[in-house]
């Protein structure tokens, strides 16, 4: 039985800064320029999410992909949209929110919530046209 | 002489909040939804300023575009990009920084600095990949 | 007031075939080629609606967007999306459903649903990648 | 010598519709949803070929990009593009033509054409703006 | 009769210089810079040609897309793509091959070529992501 | 510690030619076609480049995307951008500049500038919307 990936791409709008607070405001401000910004900033940000499985010989599909979806909105979007990456969403409390943060923060939301058979492959998450990150896990 | 329009698309990042102080929060959070979260939101603007004129004879173009790009980074990139739209922008104090306001705002920076011979003839700004305005200065 | 352009942006998938009932087949092929082919074809349609308005000053908003895209998924892209333009679309029966012709239609559909203060401005639809139509409704 | 991967991009447009004969009715619309639809919707469909290989010192190339293309277009693209995925296509008779069996199907295909020194490393297939498949022939 | 806007995108890879040889090399990279090198440099060129017209009755369309693609091919696309805009197309020859130049010299190609009924509307062509022209013939 | 992949997309415009020198004309344009022309053709190239690593636990990022920037731009844009690749690059010269020994030169400029506990991970360099390659160091 071949092995596919299968990604399914979700996006959300959320504002953040990226601020130490064990360090001076000048060592912030030095550190992350304008990322640092006390009243924030913010970004539409593009998630892809990619998970790995045999085909079901009945469906000739990995996943069903409306399902794929629910889990993404239920587990991640749902708590992301249109909210402040710094104050409102509980399971990133106290973390830096860059983008590498949220991306691992995903997987461990996502990870145990797949059906059988089908396993997490990888978390992309852009944050602007010029920038991204992937994670696999490890 | 052939009249040519010529863009030239930057793009900025900030947060915003769709709030208006005159009304009850309810009534806010009604009209507005999530737009409406008190920590504010963001997004990866994306902006397009359309200009107007004859190629110069000389050099065979509009205008210069390192000129407009100046230009559109000293008036408008550089006030907003990692900004809160709200509490940051002199210019956009007191508004509600809708994209519909913050277009004309821009139309208004923008027009007076053109060089001679040149006119602006749009403002297209996108918040999202799924919505963006148009203004034609009237 | 400034009169504004807003566009929302939505997509739909469906099948079709371009065939003229009245001509011969071999006209049919001659004229419409790959796209008359008999068991159908399809694309990934991307709608761009754009109406016109004064933005209203209590939101600076020429119209919420929430609403819009309601309008145009209850008139539109509930009718069309994972459907056949040839088969199933009671508004679109007896008429070939070339993107001219569906542009048209769309028009006709969302014009009269929009609120007062708003119109209609614009029709927009991508077939492929490659080649789309606009309509203004004249 | 260096390895690198070489991907060329095409596309097609054709119909299809997810359905299992073996199932009832019923079952086939609780879980395709809309994509089970009697009379198909279609896709944009994105290609994307990846073959890994080491440059040529003559011509500094993996191998001829019009090479590649034309296997492309032979093998698959003259095959599918503006066909009906599950009545058209000899090679996919008989099978769910999910984008995962057609990922599949098309790594067969193309495989055995390479040149020597070549080798099929990826078939990434996009059904929509929003989720593709990958295969790497295991 | 609707009168509907269709538009076919083509594009094409070139080399261009800007350089007045009327001016001093100093004048020359004052004004171009980097865009004077002399050994030219060059782009992915995005065109989009739309035409006006009303659709046809029998076959739904303003004209036969692949008819169109044809005239582009034959007017524009053959003579510029893999070319040195400054030396290798006559109808260029003795411009400056700016994009605003190029645009209106697709123009002047393309309008005498289409067929009765329809008429040029508009060149637009991308120089780059972010910078681009467009032409309505007057 | 989580091991993350961070990717900052530049580009460049630039002019080249397939030519080798070793070989007749004819056998150049059979091999190259429209590639080979003399006076050359160009590309909007897009270059990702990617590196491997663990999050700072003081900032949360792989490394700073600032300093990554300037990396790129010093190291590989300001050499290439507005150049032709077989006349005026110093590390290119003698080479056949197709985008794998592109991407090849691209990665032995970039590996041994990053920062400790960064490792470049993959370069990929698209040359048109069409093709692409990538290369991870081997």
């Amino acid at each position: 039985m071949p092995t596919l990936y299968l990604t399914r791409k979700e996006h959300f709008n959320a504002a953040h800064r990226l601020w130490n607070p064990n360090w001076s405001d000048e060592q912030n401000y030095t550190t992350f320029g304008k990322c640092a910004n006390p009243h924030y900033h913010g970004h539409n940000f593009d998630l892809f999410v990619c998970v790995k499985g045999q085909p079901d010989p009945e469906t000739g599909c990995v996943m069903d992909l409306k399902v794929l979806k629910v889990i993404i909105r239920d587990e991640v979007i749902d708590h992301l949209d249109h909210q402040n990456l710094n104050l409102d969403v509980p399971w990133l409390a106290g973390t830096m929110p860059s983008i590498e943060t949220v991306a691992v923060a995903i997987w461990q939301r996502l990870s145990p919530k797949l059906p059988a058979g089908v396993a997490l492959h990888k978390i992309t998450l852009w944050e602007t046209q010029n920038n991204f990150v992937e994670y696999y896990g490890e």
